[in-house]
């Protein structure tokens, strides 16, 4: 006995290690499985991008014709308007595109941008947010980094100088103070929810927004009055 | 002037009106192709569930055959750890299976089934968890349900009732009391942390859980001491 329970202690150990190289070689398989799956899926995501684009454009033709259009929008979709100051729906009536794309490989991020026409309080004509995703090892985790347009105020006209000076301004709570704090703050961009709400929300339909709470302008009162 | 302006006011609300209706019909060809996309990644989805299948049961089978291999996985894993009371780790020494599926149609749900060998604490061979989503609405707004088997404790084995006069026993913080207690709830299942960790990360990879913190006993040191 004495001799005979080392080896059936090593038989037993040898026996789980060839088990667990089973289950890895297996797993392997399992893995390159959902490899291929992701490809498909990602080559799906970037043919649907590319069909998406002309009708996105089209949209954008049109709802740049459309008085206010994003202001309106902004202010009717309660996570966005939970951040607007009131000098930044002014500067907003200027706004009159959002546009939202993946990057080219869909996988490594996307950019969010805002397009403005001439206005009193900025020189800039677009407005781009970009969030990379870097893969930080082999497993599957990912960082998030953010950049963004560095702003030129006309002069007088930094709306977040007047944040500062103005701290009984802010009218609401939330993370973020105000719409171009939220824009400028490029730290820890993995918990941005008004950049997912931007990109998975508004940008998808807005017209939902635009037209919520009311279109009474609409009704035949409104002609008969 | 004062006749015109009423004109002009109704050829702006008309000229919005026509506007609006355009991006509505773009939007809805936006809808469509967004639909599309969905029904193409669905079926990708359901490919792969097909495809994985054999080598999932592969895995099933030899993961049977090594000893405590669910216990040491969900005692490794830090989140299942939290909610694992001491006499259900005796209880786990009895699993021999864990599967996770999608519904055939993979957007209305899944289940886990636990299943165990003969044991001194119930009588179910298998215990299955069921998530269902269910469409709330036209939109997509979805509520989601959930079911467990009834366990069917032998005399004097009920765990939670353990639990219940032992309040004491309670080792960690954890929205659960217990892992049995997470079973049997199905109270919100919509931030089940404990499914989605068991669905998205254990089941996909569980020997990478089984094998932290220390393989120990394959090394060299260990056959020669
Ligand atoms: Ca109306
Ligand atoms: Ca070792
Ligand atoms: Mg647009
Ligand atoms: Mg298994």
């Amino acid at each position: 006995m004495a001799n005979a329970e080392p080896a059936t202690k090593k038989q037993k150990i040898e026996t789980e290690e060839t088990l667990l190289e089973e289950i890895d070689t297996t797993q392997n398989e399992i893995d390159a499985l959902n490899e291929q799956a992701s490809e498909e899926i990602l080559k799906i995501e970037q043919k649907y991008n590319k069909l998406r684009k002309p009708f996105y454009d089209k949209r954008a033709a049109i709802i740049e014709k459309v008085d206010k259009f994003w202001l309106t929008t902004f202010i009717n979709h309660p996570r966005i308007s939970s951040i607007l100051q009131d000098q930044e729906e002014d500067c907003l009536h200027y706004m009159t595109k959002l546009h939202v794309e993946d990057f080219d490989d869909v996988k490594t991020g996307y950019r969010i941008s805002f397009h403005f026409k001439e206005n009193p309080y900025f020189e800039n004509e677009v407005l781009t947010k970009e969030f990379h995703l870097a893969a930080e090892n082999m497993s599957d985790n990912f960082t998030q980094t953010s950049t963004a347009t560095q702003i030129k105020w006309k002069d007088g006209k930094d709306l977040l100088k007047e944040l500062q000076s103005k701290p009984t301004n802010k009218k609401r709570d939330a993370d973020h103070k105000s719409f171009f704090d939220w824009f400028l703050d490029t730290h820890d961009p993995s918990t941005d929810d008004i950049a997912e709400t931007l990109k998975d929300d508004i940008f998808p339909n807005p017209l939902q927004y635009f037209l919520v709470p009311d279109i009474g302008v609409y009704n035949d009162e409104d002609d008969s009055a």
